[in-house]
């Protein structure tokens, strides 16, 4: 079924218009009289709506049924992720939010190759957004995934150790699995930290332990930047019975 | 530690000699006497070598001791991808590869958009298998891993049933979780089949269940085609101790 995004202040009406880019979207979907198509507040609330009309570029919609969100995962996972080269962020962006993230955080580490020109900041993470935004209607999120950069990593860290479990994965780490760690299920929240291309440095590691921060390994291969979120993020979705 | 792989045959020298492509790389790395790097023969044999000399272009290697690979799951997940569009099957035999991987077969199906033309076969399996030889090489595999393609459906599935375990995830079952399917460990080899952009068919999916493979969920959030053996793959390597 088609989904889109509105404000909370649009779903509470009980007739709804889509135009522009959405009203595109439609158009281009050939949404046809008396299909059902679900909007979604971005915060967890859904309206089930059958579509009156597509005229243009304008869907015409009423709402039949308001629910909460079926879709989203019972535990909250945010993935902070070292600043990368490229378009390697925008590649986590958007497999982060289909696999279920619900937030996305990126920071500076002494080994980060690309540093944020904060000039540029309000442009990038308004890209990031809209490809979190996209990727929650394609994969049927409830909510849209924030996207955020703190610019310092000593306060990714004290961020990250809000959630009930906060877990740094590490390539010279060994023995600690993440199995270990979370086996028990006994977090609704959990954020997981993981470093640049050249990997974390040795004092930023003890950094985060002396914050208590659990630091785990994700096997005996050397996985990529962009993998080892995405790879862990798989792994905690599967601990927690969302698969 | 840098890592190469070379022949069987040349594996069983002591004195080796890396050059070409490989001794290209070693220049990059800025090699250095003493320095320890590993040969592996591909299918699972290690070298620790000790550099003698980097000479323009030759790298010369003794070898110090010989091992079995350390980094190989303990258990063999084959990927079997319904061939997507464009540059997605290279983007999954490079990750796939990373993640663990033994094998990586793509075949066709009614929905696939994309048909395999044979008589480009042979020089897109080259160029395949050349990204799974990188991406082992980066990820610090002890073998790498086989890339195929299975010219018919039926065949992909007899081919995958010849695991210890065969799971067909599909976006329409709601209940068998892979948690339910694997939590036993009760195999030492699995297949895991995906569908296309368009999803695999309702009579395919009858197809796989006639043959005796499972049907699993991959959660309630739509994975696009080229997300889902990764999270799968993913969730297995952690199901079965690798992390």
């Amino acid at each position: 079924m088609a989904r889109f995004f509105v404000s909370e202040k649009e779903m509470e009406k009980d007739k709804i218009i889509l135009c522009e880019e959405q009203g595109k979207h439609a158009k281009v979907l050939r949404l046809k009289e008396g299909e059902e198509v679900i909007l979604s507040d971005t915060v967890g609330n859904e309206a089930v709506c059958v579509v009156d009309a597509l005229q243009g570029e304008n869907l015409y919609l009423s709402v039949k049924e308001r629910r909460k969100s079926l879709t989203e995962p019972k535990v909250k996972v945010k993935v902070y992720m070292a600043l990368p080269k490229a378009d390697k962020f925008e590649h986590v962006v958007m497999k982060a939010t289909e696999l279920g993230a619900s937030e996305i955080i990126t920071f500076p580490t002494s080994r980060s190759i690309v540093k944020m020109d904060e000039k540029k900041l309000d442009g990038k993470l308004s890209r990031f957004r809209k490809i979190a935004l996209s990727a929650a209607e394609q994969s049927g999120r409830g909510i849209v995934p924030e996207v955020r950069y703190i610019n310092s990593y000593k306060e990714a860290l004290l961020s990250a150790k809000e959630s009930d479990k906060a877990i740094l994965f590490y390539e010279n780490e060994k023995s600690l699995t993440l199995k270990k760690t979370i086996e028990n299920n006994d977090f609704k929240t959990v954020s997981i930290i993981t470093g640049p291309e050249g990997g974390l440095d040795k004092r930023e590691v003890e950094e985060a332990v002396s914050l208590g921060i659990e630091v785990c390994t994700l096997g005996s291969r050397i996985l990529r930047c962009e993998t080892a979120p995405l790879c862990a993020l798989s792994a905690i979705m599967y601990q927690t019975g969302e698969f």
